[in-house]
C-alpha cells in the first residue's frame, strides 16, 4: 500500500510529540506546511529553532529570559524580600496579569512527585533556597495549585522555609470571583466556609 | 504588564498559522518546546525544514515525491491509460487504501472556485490535459467530492475530457457501506435510490 514519503511520515511523527496532537491533526499540520504557501514551513521551522536559541531560563528565577536575567528580576522596583514560588513559567504570567504581586519569582520547573521519582534533588531545591537566601527574602508565597502535587510540594517547601526563619504563605482558596455557587465543588465550598472573612 | 519574551511570542504566532490552532494551543505547543526536553524543539524545527526540502510534487501527477516521480508514477505495473483526477494529495492515499484503483493519478491542487478567482488558468488545467495526453489515457475518473466545489470542477473537467474523446466517469454516490440508513442525509438517499443496482 502506498503511504506518504518517509520525510512526511517523519514530520507527522514529530508533530505528534506536541501536547494533545493526535494522528489526524499531525497529518493536517504536515500537509498544510507542504501545501500552497512555500514559505509557511520555512517560517515555522526557523522560528522554532531561533526561539529555542534565543530563550533561556533567567539565571535568578528560572522564568523565560532573552538575556542573563528576565525583565522581572532586572527591574529594581520589584521587592526582592518577597518571593513567590511557582511550578511553571506560564504561572508567572498568570500572576503578573493579576497585578497583585510586586515581589520576584522562583520557577521550580515542576512539582514533587515521589511516585514518579521526582524528589527535592530532582527539582534542585537547594538551588532554590540558595537563590532566595541571596535575595534576602523575608516572606515566601507558595503560588502552587490546590491539587495533590501542589499540596505535597507546598507542605515540603513550607517546612524548609520555616526552618530558615522566613514567613511562608499560600494563595487563598475559595470560590472564584463571579462564579456561580451552584457549580463550585464541595471541597472548595467547604474551604471557603472555613476561611470565611468578616465584613 | 509582563508578557513572554518577543521570541516566544513570535513562536506562538507561527504555530497559530497551522490549521485549527487557536491561541491556547499555540501557547501550549511553544511552552512544550521550551520545556523539559532540550531536543524537542530542535527535532521538530529541523524535521520541518528537512521535509520541506526533501519533498516535491511528482513531475507527472503532482502527488508527493522524494525524487522526480512518485512511487505510483514510477511503477510500470500501473495502468497509464486509466487516470484519476483528485483535488489534494491526501485523496491519493485514501483511494490507494481502498485497493480498487490500478491506474495513475493527477492532483489538481485545489478545485475551481469562480467566486474566489480560481478558474481553469489558476488550476493550470492545460498542464493537466497535456500530461494525460502524454500518458495516452483512454478513461479519466473524476475522484472529486460530491460537494459544490467538486461538482463544479467535475462538470468543467467532464466537458474538456469528452472533447478529447476520452471516457469520463465519476465516483458512485450512495449510502456508506456499514452505514445506518437512519443517519443518511436525504439527498444522498435520493441519489442512492435513483442509482439503485439490480441484484
Amino acid at each position: 500500500v502506498i503511504d506518504y514519503p518517509p520525510a512526511i511520515r517523519r514530520l507527522i511523527q514529530a508533530f505528534r510529540q506536541l501536547p494533545s496532537v493526535g494522528p489526524r491533526s499531525a497529518e493536517r499540520f504536515a500537509l498544510h506546511l507542504l501545501g500552497t504557501d512555500p514559505h509557511a514551513a520555512e517560517t515555522l521551522g526557523q522560528t522554532i529553532l531561533e526561539t529555542r536559541k534565543a530563550v533561556r531560563p533567567c539565571r535568578a528565577c528560572g522564568f523565560f529570559a532573552e538575556s542573563e536575567l528576565c525583565p522581572i528580576c532586572e527591574n529594581p522596583q520589584r521587592d526582592s524580600t518577597l518571593a513567590c514560588i511557582v511550578a511553571h513559567p506560564a504561572e508567572v504570567l498568570a500572576i503578573e496579569k493579576s497585578g497583585a504581586f510586586r515581589g520576584r519569582y522562583f520557577v521550580l520547573g515542576g512539582l514533587l512527585s515521589p511516585l514518579d521519582g521526582v524528589g527535592p534533588e530532582e527539582l534542585r531545591l537547594d538551588r532554590c533556597f540558595a537563590e532566595l537566601e541571596s535575595r534576602g527574602v523575608t516572606e515566601v508565597i507558595l503560588g502552587l495549585g490546590a491539587d495533590v502535587g501542589g499540596e505535597t510540594t507546598g507542605l515540603y517547601l513550607a517546612g524548609e522555609i520555616k526552618k530558615r526563619g522566613w514567613t511562608v504563605t499560600r494563595l487563598a482558596t475559595g470560590i472564584a470571583v463571579g462564579g456561580d455557587l451552584e457549580f463550585v465543588d464541595s471541597v472548595t465550598l467547604g474551604r471557603a466556609i472555613t476561611d470565611r472573612k468578616s465584613l
